[in-house]
């Protein structure tokens, strides 16, 4: 049997490029790191910002450090619903033809043409983890999470290896809810 | 080969009892029939009702008829963050120390002190089909739903077999999104 591997949950979030940064909090603002996050580098913001939709808008959607070279904005697909946006399942960073919504920062208002995703669920992994698993960069796998009434099997996980990355697996709020993961939950690669 | 399944996606939802039916929509108050729901004489009422928790409240919750001999609030498990509750996962009508709420309707306020619950995943079944799929009443299985980007096993789906129901899957919004059940889908059972 394989070792298991933390699942954490992420709830929506966004990553913001220099330009859109600055019209949202000011001229020359810089990001402030409140918490950080399990993958190194990365860190929670005291920046938030509110995303709005033709349906509906969500207040306090925290920013997310590092910068990235353009703006992603990351919901569940029930946030996606209740914004009224058709949110496309990508990988990060991968925004061609993603959705469009507008940012409401302190210091201004960003339309964005694309940019907003439902995440694809993966797994980050450190090469030594990822040979141990027997599973390589971009690989899909199916991953079995157990919990007392709603134990499932995810489909459609992409593998993603980087010597800067701690072993985790990465799922939303949405697919956490699925499968009734709460507190500290591991899972289980069950095939490839 | 088995035989697909219609899987039906249940927002969150309500079932009175005729006492609360008289609090919250006043004094020999009756159900309207809005829309036939797919299982053989339950429908969505006209009547709408507020569910509120510690933290948040959900409106425009929809009454389902027949009533019940007791009131049954099932939400999703996002749902029930939002309000603040810790709701159990439950099959329907199975509410001993189960979630309370409060239900707001236009003549009246109704504390419940257990009926809230989010729904144990589950597949109406007719006798017919039940043979047809090799599956028995309160069976535990699992079920394939294929998406393009989010396929997923569900586990610990329980089998209700009856001459009245129409054989169909239901989820919830959480498992719809998680699955990125959209449209018209049908799910596999693939093992017991």
């Amino acid at each position: 049997m394989r070792e298991k591997i933390l699942v954490e949950v992420s709830a929506r979030h966004l990553h913001l490029c220099a330009q859109d940064l600055e019209t949202l909090f000011g001229k020359g603002a810089q990001l402030h790191n409140r918490r950080e996050l399990s993958q190194p580098g990365q860190y929670v913001c005291e920046e938030r910002v509110e995303v709005a939709g033709p349906k509906g808008s969500l207040k306090g959607i925290s920013v997310l450090g590092t910068r990235r070279p353009a703006t992603q904005v990351k919901v569940s697909l029930n946030d996606a619903r209740a914004l009224g946006i058709s949110a496309p399942v990508r990988e990060s960073g991968v925004l061609d033809g993603s959705a469009g919504c507008t940012i409401i920062g302190p210091a201004g208002k960003v339309e964005l043409s694309q940019g907003l995703v439902a995440a694809k669920r993966h797994i980050h992994i450190s090469p030594e983890d990822a040979d141990k698993q027997g599973v390589k960069d971009k690989e899909i796998v199916s991953v079995k999470l157990d919990s007392p009434d709603r134990s499932l099997v995810f489909g459609d996980v992409v593998i993603r290896v980087s010597e800067n990355f701690n072993t985790s697996m990465h799922i939303d709020t949405d697919e956490a809810q699925a499968a009734q993961a709460q507190g500290e939950v591991y899972a289980e690669i069950v095939r490839k």
